[in-house]
């Protein structure tokens, strides 16, 4: 079922992502082209509150052009930073928040069709409100949401939050906690 | 909340991707980069037998270097395509099934912070065999796999499934079906 790689081009070199044109060898020895999007990965964070609130956040997502309710999330400043911390990293800067409980439910691939990214979910329980939390990228502007567990479903449902990461954690949520 | 393009440019056009690095104005009046992949849209389904086992397909990403166990899924032949049209051809061309009884679960964003793709997923009932199914594609090797609801927690758990997708999918059959 394997294809391997015949060549490699690469088309673009940017801060974080790059964009490759290959061609393939297919299992039956033919040829064809794959675009790789190289991602460095990423993690994100469903963090509740002591109260049981759930933190999002909302933010504009240009891509898509527009705005997008989330769990905390963000790129590793390298391929090979810890999942753990860039999540606690992101919770802090775009929600002021820390937890010291916390766990891993998911590592996952967003996109398998063009890009290697790898996105780890974690969850935080509760979360605390910092003093003097670090602040977000000087290009993020981000605001922070609460909702209940009781909103969830109306919230996936009505199509209010389509940001796949979110609806993954969320749905966990209501299905393991 | 809203970036503004100020400038935008192609860097790649591919057979059905294409890769622009934009220049944007951020809400405080700054300017700040973002790349975006254009995508044409896609479809998938959960797709359940008459014995209600849920139909897998198994096939080698190339951009995550895996094999990976997916829901039957894949792009749009145009931007413009019907997501059931899309969702129906891909059930057949990936697994030779068919149904007459399904609805739209999902439409969501799979990877918001550099692509503009946007992903229904289906659920379809009672999926029976046909006896001349269109072919996959010229470069798809496919392997059709079946399972239980009952599997699907160790699925997820021991992360045999890593497909975000798939992972919305499941998650959703075991909260509502």
């Amino acid at each position: 079922m394997i294809e391997k790689t015949k060549s490699s081009k690469k088309i673009y070199e940017g801060n974080f992502i790059s964009f490759y044109e290959d061609e393939v060898y297919l299992p039956n020895g033919n040829t064809s082209q794959r675009v790789v999007l190289k991602h460095p990965g990423a993690a994100s964070i469903l963090a509740i509150t002591k109260d049981k609130k759930i933190i999002l956040t909302k933010q504009y997502r240009y891509p898509i052009q527009k705005i997008s309710l989330e769990i905390p999330a963000g790129k590793k400043d390298h391929p090979t930073e810890d999942g753990l911390t860039c999540a606690m990293r992101e919770l802090e800067e775009e929600t002021g928040y820390q937890s010291s409980n916390y766990k891993k439910i998911f590592t996952f691939h967003p996109a398998v069709g063009f890009c290697d990214e790898v996105l780890d979910i974690f969850i935080a329980y509760d979360c605390e409100k910092i003093e003097k939390p670090a602040s977000p990228d000087a290009d993020e502007f981000i605001e922070v949401e609460y909702i209940e567990r009781s909103q969830i479903n109306n919230l996936l449902k009505s199509g209010a939050i389509t940001d796949g990461k979110t609806i993954i954690a969320l749905q966990y949520y209501l299905l393991h906690e």
